[in-house]
C-alpha cells in the first residue's frame, strides 16, 4: 500500500510536491487543501480533490503525511504545530534564527499526539545543513563556507519592486568565482560579505521614471544591497518575461580542514547544487523526508525531527539489503 | 568521561586514527594492538601502550570502541566479526561486492554480543555512498556519476611494481575534465571507462631495463590499464621520493536529475573531495562514526550498521540543541 500524502497550500511549493509525488511510485497524493475557495483551485492531478483547510482534520485517517506548503513568516509557525495534532507533517520552515522556538512548539504538539513532525526540510535549511554537519564532524579543525547562487532571491526581487518608479524586477545572487577558488585552494580566507557574493538586478522601469534615481536607490538600500557590489540592468517587461521567468538557484557548502599529527594535511569537502527550479527541488527533498516521517512513525517514533535526526536509509524506497548491495 | 578507543593494526590508517583522535576532545586513545612484537611498534602518542592482538579481549571493559585498521582482503573478513564479540567496532571494509556477506557475518556476532559494529566507513564506501543515497532519494529520475581522483591508486601502483624491469612506481587516477563538464551541464552522457578517467604512471626503471617494453606492458595490462588512456613517465628514484611521496586522493559524486510535471527542469547535485592524505581523511570519517557507534550502543542498539543507518546527529560532539541553533 502506498503512503498517502496531503498537500496543505497550493503555490509553487505545493505544485512542486505534486510533481515530485508523481515520480515516487510508493507515494500517492490523496488531497490538496487551500484557504481559497476550493472550486477556484486548479491542480495538475486528475482524480484528486481540492478541499478547504477546515476539512483537513476530518481526513485524519485517510492521510499518512501532510506536507505543509505555507510561508515561514506567518503560515508555518501556526500551521505546523496545529496539523501535527492530526497528521505526521513535514515543513520547510526556513527562518534560521527561529528554528529552536519552532522546534519546541511543534515537538510538544507532535509528542502529545503521537505523530512525527519533520521541520526545516529543503536545501538550506536541509541538504546544506546536513553537509555542514557531516563535514564538521569529519574535520573538526577547519572553516565553513556557504555560497548561494547563481539564483533568484525572492526577498531581494520584492525589495526592488517596492522602489518608486519600478514596474517589475528580478534579482540574482551570484557567488564570486575568485572567492570560491580561494576557498577551494585551502587558503582558508576570511571573506567579507562583499567578497562572497554580487547582486545582479534586472529592472523594468515605469514610463518616464528616473532610471538614475532608481539605480542609486537600489544600490544604496541598506541590508539588501548596500553591502554588495550590485549591478542594475534596465530591461523591458518582454525581456523580463522571456529571459527571467525561471526560479533557478543553488550554491556551495565547502569545508576546508586539516588533519595530521601537526595538522600538516589539508582537505576540501564541497557540496554543490545547480537547480533549474528552486521550489521543485525543495519539494523533492521534502517528499523524501515525508517517506522517512511515515516510516519512523510506523516504528513508534514521535515528536519533532530535523534532517539531523533521520538515518539516510529511511529516505529511500529501496530496502536496506538493496541499498547495501547497490549504493554502498 | 571521554569515549575510550582502541586501534587494531598500526599502519597508515591506524596512524591516521591516532591523529584524528587528537582532534576530538571527547575521545581518547587507550591502546594500540598489533600482530607484530609490541616492543617494535613506535606510536606517536605518549602514555599509550601497544599490546599484542591476543591481549585485546582482556581489555573488553577498558575500551568503548575498537577501530579495525586491517586490510579488506584478508584481515577484516576475519577480524571485524571476531572483535565484535567483545567491543563496539568500526571498520573500513571496501570490497564493494562482498559487503552483503561481510554484513551478515558481522551482524550475527554483534547481535549475539550486544555490540554495535559499523562497517564500510570511509569515503568510498562511506561519504560517497551517502551522497549517492541522498541524491537518489531526492531525484528519483536521473543518472549517477562517480569519478575518482586525482589520486594515488594503491592497487595500480602495486601492479606497476610487479612489471619486469620496474624498480618502483606510482599511479594516479585522473578524472577527465571534459567528461565532468558534460555531466555538470545536465547532458546525462553515457560514458565509457576510457572517457571517464585517465591513468598517469611514474615509473623508476631498473638499470639497463627495456623502457619501451615496460611501457607497452603497463599500457596493455588487462583490467588495470588496457581500458584506459595511460601515460607512462620514467623518472628517477629521487624524483619519485621528492614529488610523489604523498597519498592524495579524492573524487566526485554527481547526480543529474529531472523534476516537473513533464520532467522539464534539470538539477545537478555534486559532492566532491580533494584530499591531501587518503588514509588520514578515511580515519577522520571513521572516528566520527566511532562516536556514533558508542552512542547508539549506549541507547541499546546492537548489530551491524552502515553509514546508511546512522542519523547524522550521532556524529557530532555537539548537542541536538546546539546543532539546530548553529548548523541547521
Amino acid at each position: 500500500m502506498s503512503i498517502r500524502v496531503g498537500i496543505m497550500g497550493y503555490g509553487n511549493l505545493g505544485r512542486g510536491i505534486e510533481c515530485a509525488l508523481k515520480q515516487n511510485a510508493d507515494m500517492e497524493l490523496v488531497a490538496v487543501f487551500t484557504r481559497r475557495d476550493p472550486k477556484t483551485v486548479q491542480i495538475l492531478s486528475e482524480n484528486v480533490n481540492v478541499y478547504h483547510v477546515d476539512d483537513a482534520p476530518k481526513m485524519k485517517d485517510e492521510i499518512d503525511v501532510m506536507i505543509m506548503c505555507g510561508g515561514s513568516a506567518t503560515d508555518l509557525p501556526k500551521q505546523t504545530k496545529e496539523y501535527a495534532q492530526y497528521f505526521n507533517v513535514v515543513d520547510s520552515f526556513d527562518t534560521h534564527a527561529k528554528i529552536p522556538e519552532h522546534f519546541a512548539a511543534v515537538d510538544e504538539a507532535a509528542k502529545e499526539n503521537g505523530t512525527v513532525a519533520m521541520i526545516s526540510v529543503g536545501w538550506d535549511p536541509g541538504m546544506f545543513s546536513l553537509n555542514r554537519l557531516y563535514a564538521n564532524a569529519i574535520l573538526p579543525s577547519g572553516s565553513d563556507y556557504t555560497f548561494w547562487g547563481k539564483g533568484v532571491s525572492q526577498g531581494h526581487s520584492d525589495a526592488i519592486r517596492r522602489v518608486e518608479g519600478v514596474a517589475n524586477g528580478k534579482q540574482y545572487t551570484v557567488p564570486v568565482e575568485t572567492a570560491l577558488e580561494r576557498v577551494r585552494s585551502g587558503e582558508n580566507p576570511e571573506l567579507s560579505t562583499r567578497e562572497k557574493h554580487t547582486r545582479e538586478c534586472y529592472v523594468v522601469a515605469k514610463e518616464g521614471a528616473d532610471k538614475a534615481k532608481i539605480e542609486a536607490e537600489i544600490k544604496n538600500m541598506p541590508n539588501y544591497f548596500a553591502d554588495y557590489d550590485t549591478t542594475v540592468n534596465f530591461i523591458t517587461e518582454e525581456e523580463l518575461v522571456k529571459n527571467h521567468a525561471g526560479i533557478p538557484h543553488g550554491g556551495f557548502v565547502i569545508r576546508s580542514g586539516k588533519t595530521g599529527w601537526n595538522e600538516e594535511n589539508n582537505h576540501i569537502i564541497e557540496y554543490s547544487l545547480k537547480l533549474d527550479s528552486n521550489p521543485e527541488f525543495t519539494a523533492s527533498v521534502i517528499v523524501a523526508y515525508a517517506r522517512a516521517a511515515y516510516r519512523m512513525n510506523k516504528e513508534g517514533q514521535k515528536g519533532c525531527k530535523t534532517v539531523f535526526d533521520v538515518a539516510p536509509a529511511y529516505l529511500s524506497p529501496a530496502s536496506a539489503e538493496e541499498l547495501r548491495a547497490h549504493l554502498l
